[in-house]
């Protein structure tokens, strides 16, 4: 398995895992964002992770033509913040790799992001300087020089998968040592899945319902873990309220691909 | 979105409908070949897919390298038959082109047929002269300059897959019209597999279970459509002996491919 594959099969097995409370998985679909969606994108993207495994390439060009290439469909974006994180990871192969890659960015990188972020709809902070709506956030970031990585550190309080960037992809690295704690195949996937929920407030809960709302899901996925509350049902009062961890489950994304390429398997 | 893209489509698609009764799908797995192990095959494959669009080249190859790259997960064989069918409807594009690929086999693609088929854990029929692990069937296919077209012929009788070679994919292309009649999206897939299942007995039952069990699920899938038979129930059955359809499967991919090459929206 190549290293596009490997990311390929990490977007598929995420999405598969269940169940994920709140989140689209192999038994809930959101109405607008179905399953498929997120398994077509899976399929779709193959060409950006295989243009960063041969030739490697700008960061930012890499992530547009990965949004590019899965938003044809009508579910949306289903992957941009898997995205952000696999570009570099696949560019640099491992997470000391993408280090280097996210330190080697500039403010073309940046002016290309800008670009992918445009074509989606990913949910903005409103009194944001950098506002993706905004063309004057375009030429800002060309009169003061920043790069991709300023960029992310710009985003990184109030984003959890810039964060990765700034602080050297610490939950992608806790991620993929959970997987490997929990042992192979599907269970691990969803057991990792509750072991961040339940420690990590979701930056996407965060900009959509408020930070107590996200601070609530932390503390009812811990309940789940001590069995105190019921997963099912904790699945259940999620989806009514469209409370979904969208940016664990990139980082998730992350961290499949990463233990993947340490030995983790996923078909046993 | 290409040709590879909408064969890869078509297999995740097929494999994700619910409920298909006996079959892997979202809802249920068998034990030892799982969806992931299906969604990773509709991913591993594309090079084969994409060779067969860019390159054109030959069917008995590729038919083997669609194999070899999916055969390296522990789920076995997974799509072997629906390669029998993608592989010449990628290379001539819709079934027309696909027949004069058929017509134009030769010795050489039935030995790298044979080649696949012995990668595979197909069932095979007991008391068949052209036994797959057998070193003198490559010979005899040798000696009387047997073409891979020759090989389905003979193989027609006992299996619907290999019959689509000879009859112009009759199957494929109805299998295509229902879509096409059931409307848009998921549902029309599972309408068109039960309008399937409910006519023609499938082969691989036959060769797994006998004609009597093949003609028995032949006649309670009628009865579902007619809303006789719980569809559910009749699910449960099947998954409880074993009785899977997994030939009309094969057709079910081949006939998402020819649709949505004519304007059929599996995102509606």
């Amino acid at each position: 398995m190549n290293r596009a594959e490997r990311a390929q099969i990490a977007m598929m097995l995420e999405v598969c895992a269940y169940p994920k409370p709140g989140n689209v998985d192999r038994c809930h679909d959101y109405t607008d964002t179905r399953f498929e969606h997120f398994l077509a994108s899976t399929i779709l993207v193959r060409p950006a992770f295989e243009a960063a495994e041969r030739n490697g390439g700008r960061v930012g060009s890499l992530i547009k033509e990965a949004v590019m290439l899965t938003n044809g469909h009508s579910g949306g974006n289903t992957h941009f913040g898997a995205f952000i994180l696999l570009i570099p990871l696949i560019l640099g192969e491992d997470i000391a790799g993408a280090q280097r890659i996210v330190a080697s960015t500039d403010v073309l990188d940046a002016i290309e992001f800008y670009a992918a972020f445009g074509l989606t709809e990913v949910r903005v902070v409103e009194d944001d300087d950098l506002d993706v709506n905004d063309p004057e956030s375009v030429a800002m970031i060309r009169e003061q020089g920043m790069t991709l990585a300023d960029i992310m550190a710009y985003s990184a309080p109030r984003d959890m998968v810039a964060r990765e960037w700034v602080n050297g992809f610490r939950l992608t690295r806790r991620c993929a040592d959970l997987l490997h704690m929990h042992g192979h195949g599907r269970d691990a996937i969803v057991r990792t899945f509750l072991d961040l929920l339940a420690s990590e407030p979701d930056t996407f809960i965060i900009k959509k319902h408020g930070v107590e709302v996200a601070e609530r899901t932390v503390q009812r996925a811990g309940e789940v873990l001590r069995g105190e509350r019921d997963l099912g049902a904790f699945d259940a009062e999620c989806i009514r309220d469209g409370i979904n961890p969208g940016s664990i489950a990139d980082i998730v994304i992350a961290g499949i691909y990463v233990a993947l390429g340490e030995g983790w398997r996923w078909d046993c």
